[in-house]
């Protein structure tokens, strides 16, 4: 009942209004809330999922490798199971010789943010998001198309893609960001022990830095731990850029420093590549 | 006639209508474009100066230390020369002991973002904005009060800070974010050749911490010149902090990775008292 599920939740009511959405979480005040808002209609446990129709699995991603099995272990024979982790070689390897394989997706939806819990989900948080779907060929073409039709009704962009490279890359563009973001966090929060003067110096570049230093540790600590192997390249690669130019700083090679941020400037081409892509949905 | 000079003249304007603003820009091009847009009336040369009221620098900071000097040099004995440089001990001191040192205000308005030139300038931006002042004392009080006066009018909330102590502080909450951005952005341009998989792949969250490194290195080449040694030091706890991180992922000591987002998490309640600050003036 967090961002990701509980903003699926709220969309596939809105194109769904007969349905009934079921929530399912450890927390209870979670569950409370979500009724509050909208996102669920009635609170469910484990073992009702051997009715349900549709399940989004949105925990935790070393949750999900137990969870996943167990779930499809239960469900029925036409139901269709989705998972959204930022991470999928490990959850799809969990469930590789399942005799229900068939009915599960293994999707991430890149529509995350720094927020989490049911007040989080949001109405159409995922149009012009992109969601990856891995290993399509291992679910049933029903479902997939079932599948494909709710992410088209929705406004999200697909793009299939193996575990592997899905690992690798993200990485790269999400994991590392969120490592940057909180160790710069902490360097400042170490340092400027008068908050008064993060306060009043702070502009918005800081902010949008350290804007995913907010990020939930319960569901990033799992994530760093599945995905080690591929994020700890990107890291290694960052801390030598960032010691590369400590030295040029050490050097006063400032005509050396001028062309790493002019060489790093082509990132605007990139950025606007992505607003482009988003627009033309 | 960038971000910061160009919204200068346009609040200076909006407060005075009567007034007429001059600009002075070694591009040509970005004089007619200030012309176009309105934020200035009439292009000027240096010399023009000598007729000047109220004078605000707002070129990159290596050219400050040569230019300021020759400004107080030429101006009236009742005209006000503002700087906004984003560094403040070396532009402070190559005016120390000149004789017009009363006529100037040492100030760093922070409110730059990751855009230049006459097109990115506008009329509001330092509403809710700090300007760091320094030196306040040098300057004489009528020009004190005028200049805050000014400040106060377009909505700015003033800090008063000795010239080593803000290239100190704005290097942790300010100077470092850029490298990381910057370095950030290399790490994944150089890994990520097929830029489709950028695009497709990147969420909000990696556009919140790249954003920066789409700033202007003409602009910040300068920056880390002149504010070199205050730079090194975030700058290397930082790289300790990311050695530290990538060890504990090394050893997989989750635990302590968990802590370590944990105990940075409290940033959201250091950006929730910036955004209180701003909302209550």
């Amino acid at each position: 009942m967090g961002l990701i599920g509980g903003s699926f939740a709220l969309d596939l009511k809105g194109i769904n209004p007969e349905a009934t959405m079921y929530g399912i979480d450890t927390s209870e005040d979670h569950l409370d809330k979500a009724i509050e808002l909208g996102i669920i209609q009635e609170k469910a446990v484990f073992e009702d999922l051997a009715q349900a129709d549709w399940v989004i699995l949105a925990i935790p991603v070393d949750k999900m490798v137990e969870v996943l099995p167990r779930i499809l272990d239960v469900i029925k024979d036409d139901a269709i199971v989705l998972d959204v982790g930022s991470t999928k070689e490990q959850i799809c390897k969990s469930v590789e010789n399942h005799p229900k394989r068939r009915n599960f997706m293994a999707a991430h939806p890149i529509a995350g943010t720094e927020f989490s819990g049911p007040t989080s989900a949001q109405r159409g948080l995922f149009i012009g998001k992109t969601n990856i779907i891995c290993e399509v060929e291992k679910t049933a073409s029903g479902f997939q198309q079932k599948a494909l039709e709710f992410f088209d009704a929705i406004g999200m962009h697909i793009r299939y893609m193996d575990p592997k490279s899905h690992d690798k890359h993200i990485a790269y563009v999400s994991h590392l960001s969120h490592i940057s973001s909180f160790m710069l966090g902490k360097t400042v929060i170490e340092k400027e022990k008068n908050e008064r003067d993060i306060f009043d110096m702070a502009g918005s570049g800081f902010e949008s830095t350290v804007r995913l230093a907010k990020s939930s540790p319960s569901m990033w600590t799992p994530i760093f731990k599945q995905n080690k192997d591929e994020v700890l390249q990107p890291l290694r690669e960052y801390i030598d850029n960032l010691n590369r130019f400590k030295e040029l700083l050490e050097n006063e090679d400032f005509e050396a420093i001028y062309a790493e941020m002019q060489q790093t400037n082509r990132i605007k081409e990139i950025l606007e590549g992505i607003h482009l892509k988003k627009m033309k949905l």
